[in-house]
């Protein structure tokens, strides 16, 4: 395994050309020899015939034509350059806990996939994909040895459709690119405040008057849910309830605990409206709704949410305090307890398993659910001691836009579950990424997923030791590329929503601007303004990057720098060009900002002290390296003023934040990251 | 018409703003005041209900809220600032010579289009998305009146799914490109010596042993006719006949002049094989196989190719000697005309109208088929003045690369058409672009198309005086950007293809060179190489564009600053910045070339002398500017040395040809461009 999780320097050749692989294997033992890709190669399956896994293995050579530019037109004459070999299908949809294993061998002669169910011959796939380097003969992967399986059975995906409208390619793109890095769980948000994204044909009115006319039609969700079947991947739909429901109520007002009339929320934020658990009508809809969703839905697993209710509006009814005192529910944790406890019931006459957020974990519910934890380690610890089972979310909260070394560093066994007993730890599933969707768009989706996402899934796959930061960063980058082969769009939509924003104006000045900024979290953005579902996102907020790549190659720059001026050449060379590009550039973006007109467009007017400061901060970088190379100590009053505008330049401002400080912070401190 | 209308200058704010309208309306004339675009916009049909108009008006306001960023949830509440009136639905199927006119208005209230047809409608819909601009107060369309009609009934563009394989998406999102440029003839060649592309139930032998596969189902292709008819596109296939059927012959080798056995072409050519035409079973087979197509194809117009038959099969073979002594058919001519006569009697019988390439031409072919002409405008007015309609493709030849100026500069009516009478001239139904794909695959094609199209789309629409070729460049530009948003790839595919070449090493140094130069067509890639349907596409020869942009921009900033050196900063400053870039960018690019090892991978390595090129083409610029700002002229051996050099590097390399050298060359010649 050596060859391949070494942590990666800086421009190294020798490891530039090793392959990609997140997540990282369990053991992967290169071997001598290499297999050369070209117009030849060809797939083929030589157990029992299964049409999904002939296509997925289709799917497959598609792509790796795609990221060759190797025409693979599986010639007739040509015999197979992989094999795979599957012992059994495994079940009509993937189980929970099924065997994912798989064993791959590669040498120059071809490659050989072996797995138990067609979920392990499918990672495989994708393992196989990510070993493929442009060598000096051309495309080829070395060979190699793989045995992995997972750690966790659960590694999920929590996409929310309700706050912003995603189209249905933009879910099918994301279960690509899930599905290239092991994840196997689709956690789909689907009502909200902010919409109701399911067609009902039971209660029409969910969709007619909660989503704006956009909702996932019953025959779309069961595509996505076949699409998704033939990816390895599990769907487990959330209907968020008793709270987050102001657009159930805009069609059926009946079912809320104040009389209404409502609309579709617009704000983001937590909405006092709740359903109310008082009436027996309101559980009657949930038993129909239900039914009818059961059978949109095959997995077992069923999501209710019953995060952040709202206790106002049960402590103002009358009628349900009346109701309250009658079943003896003495405040408001208690009513959702037996909201729940009828709710539990109501699935499990559909043979489904209720999942719902921290808030649900109450004595009164049976062991048989699982508790998503959302609010800390601790609640996810706790439902394990009690004997229920639980899959970890707070650290993954994507849509805070962390650097992926955050959710990286959080394990599912980490914090209080150390402290747990064997059996008790068992109870720990997984964990799921979350991805709120009130600060992105079909547009920005996959640059808030992308490529963090592939960070966590291999803290989801791989073993507990396999947490080295430099590596993960090293190979992350070569994963964010590859996924780009596979349809998802982080990196293609960026340059289109730059040049949106010049208005068809030569774009570079801006560019460099962007790439140095990153774009803040949902907390930021939600203190920096008052957003709704109406709110333009066309801002350099919207295009930036949640962690930009070229300024962590800056800061490795800078370490090296500090540590070792004169042997590093290269290092320095880089952060010269990059520090005189910051400066130059400034002249050149504020004409850009002023070309529309007199004070410019509000798009690029905000960023003009941005690109001031990067400006400065290039003229700071560059003095720091004049005194670095002289060996002489920068003043010490030049030391004082650039470490308070520094301070100054931390602060966010238009909604981003200035990655650029960083590096010259690094050459300021002298090396102290 | 002024305002629009003018030759763009080169980074003039006012006219950058200006809407890049593509092709140009016959009548524009700007009113006062705006349409701000904000998240309250809503479009509507006014008129009498249309499920197929609703979903376009549904598309439009999709696109135009990606192109904004701004969410336009056609709230309930709001009334429609876009008003859609259509006087009738116009036929099913878009016809030839339907009325396609519309008129538009915008003004600060809201916008009104009326149109007397659905295509009428679809192309005010897209004249309306290109005048969406961002101005100091947000994105806005400029109020205006526009009436507008096609100067040619028959627009069309021509695509080869048979030589590299289109997949589904591809013939989609050109079609939607299409449209968005008002073309209505979808071209499309479905069968040629390297594949057969569409599903036969009646001679299923025809994809499964003439297509690799690759092929479109005829519920596929079903789905293309309704996807282009909601456009207001016409679908013509092609199988071509009696030659380029060698994809034919694989699965029915007895329809072959030869006995066979056949495969399927993997080299590019013409190939000797042909139909026997001697047979009844052939036009038997012709017969089935017609009826077959004509249920899949509605359209009228039906392509029979016909083109580059080689006469040596029939020559060689006694049967079809013997058989044209009996018929009198004096030569290889004579029998393919016999051939056409009995096709076009076939095809007659099922209400279709045959269309075939110049040599189809021939006295005893009725006055009602349709010559196609690519052999040169001689043939088109030949037709034309025989009573035969005709479609001049002829200098449309996208495969071929050309800048956009040399197909915009082909006039439909020019050259011998210009000599014919009215009544003659009515016969020239309009042009149609050809697209051929021997050097295109699916990655490629769309920038092998885009934005080139879009200028010929102006031919063949707007009036015959529009013919301003900087103002079209100018135009183009815009329109390049704004056709990424109908979700055409020709911008998104270069940085992947780039970033495949470096496999995944730093992007930037290749990306400086890519930009200066330029591809070559089909026929200087036919003379460098072998290749075949099996050549990888991955080299820079594919990722290039066939015109680039930036080098454009520097070719306009040297004619000024050699026209007026003092009165150019801006234009100096720009080929300043840009051949420093060159110069600094060789040391880069060579390490990157070699870091994949030894001698480096082969897509860069070939890559090495280009970049060397460039540098010193940036060193020469920098010391012409030095000698234009002096006042000096440049020494003489310097020019002669450099003009020696110049053409040396004018001579294409690596299957690219270095773009760079024309900026350089103005200034090297003082102004004369």
């Amino acid at each position: 395994m050596l060859r391949f999780a070494l942590p990666i320097t800086l421009i190294s050749s020798a490891l530039a050309a090793a392959p990609a692989l997140m997540p990282l294997p369990v053991t992967v033992r290169p071997a001598a020899g290499k297999l050369t890709l070209d117009a030849t190669f060809k797939a083929a399956l030589v157990s029992a015939p299964d049409a999904r896994l002939d296509a997925a293995i289709g799917r497959f050579v598609v792509r790796l034509s795609r990221q060759t530019g190797i025409p693979m037109l599986g010639l007739k004459d040509a015999a197979p350059k992989l094999r795979v070999e599957c012992a059994g299908a495994g079940s009509e949809y993937p189980a929970l806990g099924e065997d994912e294993s798989y064993a791959l061998d590669v040498s120059s002669e071809g490659a050989l996939l072996k797995a138990p169910t067609r979920s392990g011959a499918l990672h495989g796939l994708e393992t196989l994909g990510q070993l493929v380097v442009l060598a000096q003969d051309g495309f080829e992967i070395a060979a190699v040895h793989i045995e992995d399986a997972p750690r966790f059975p659960w590694r999920g995906l929590m996409m929310d459709s309700a706050r912003h409208w995603m189209p249905l390619e933009v879910v099918k793109r994301n279960l690509d690119a899930m599905a290239a890095v092991k994840l196997n769980v689709f956690h789909w948000h689907l009502s909200d405040d902010q919409g109701f994204r399911v067609e009902s044909k039971r209660f029409p009115k969910l969709q007619q008057e909660g989503s704006d006319g956009l909702f996932y039609t019953q025959d779309e969700i069961r595509g996505v849910v076949e699409y998704a079947r033939d990816r390895g991947i599990r769907v487990v739909p959330e209907f968020d309830i008793p709270g987050h429901t102001t657009a159930w109520l805009a069609g059926y007002p009946e079912l809320g605990t104040n009389p209404g009339p409502y609309q579709i929320g617009r704000k983001w934020g937590v909405y006092e409206n709740a359903l109310d658990p008082s009436r027996e009508e309101t559980y009657a809809f949930l038993d129909a709704f239900f039914e009818e969703m059961a059978g949109l839905f095959p997995d077992p697993y069923f999501h209710i949410g019953g995060d952040e209710v709202v206790d106002k509006q049960w402590n103002e009814s009358a009628r349900v305090q009346a109701w309250a005192k009658q079943n003896n529910l003495k405040d408001a944790r208690a009513i959702q307890a037996f909201f729940n406890q009828r709710v539990q019931k109501l699935l499990e006459k559909r043979g489904k398993v209720l999942i719902g957020w921290d808030e649900v974990l109450h004595p009164d519910l049976p062991q048989g659910i699982v508790v998503q934890s959302w609010r800390g380690q601790k609640s996810l610890a706790e439902a394990a001691a009690k004997g229920y089972r639980g899959i970890l979310s707070w650290g993954y909260y994507l849509d805070h836009l962390r650097p992926a070394a955050y959710p990286y560093g959080v394990d599912p066994m980490s914090g209080d579950a150390a402290k747990l007993s064997p059996e008790e730890k068992a109870r720990i599933l997984g964990g799921e990424m979350c991805m709120w969707a009130e600060y992105t768009t079909a547009e920005t989706e996959d640059s808030r997923i992308w490529p963090r996402a592939a960070a966590v899934a291999e803290r989801f796959w791989s073993q507990e030791s396999t947490k080295d930061v430099d590596s993960m960063y090293a190979r992350m980058e070569g994963v964010s590329r590859w996924l780009g082969w596979t349809g998802i769009q982080h990196r293609a939509n960026y340059a289109p929503m730059l040049e949106r924003m010049t208005g068809g104006r030569p774009v570079e000045p801006l560019r460099v601007l962007a790439d140095a900024v990153e774009a803040l979290g949902l907390g930021q953005r939600h203190r920096a303004g008052t957003f709704t579902s109406l709110t333009p996102m066309n801002r350099l907020a919207d295009a930036a990057r949640p962690e930009s790549e070229s300024v962590r190659a800056l800061e490795l720059a800078a370490v090296r720098v500090v540590a070792d001026p004169k042997g590093s050449p290269a290092e320095t060379a880089l952060l010269r060009r990059e520090f005189a590009r910051w400066t130059a550039n400034d002249a050149r973006f504020q004409e850009l900002a002023a070309e529309s007109g007199p004070g410019g467009t509000p798009l690029l007017v905000e960023l003009r002290p941005l690109s001031r400061d990067l400006a400065a901060l290039g003229n700071a970088g560059l003095k720091l390296l004049d005194a670095i190379e002289k060996g002489q100590a920068p003043a010490a009053d030049f030391v004082a003023g650039q470490t308070k505008e520094i301070a100054r330049m931390e602060k966010p401002a238009a909604e981003v934040s200035l990655a650029a400080t960083r590096p010259v912070k690094i050459l300021l401190k002298g090396g102290k990251k």
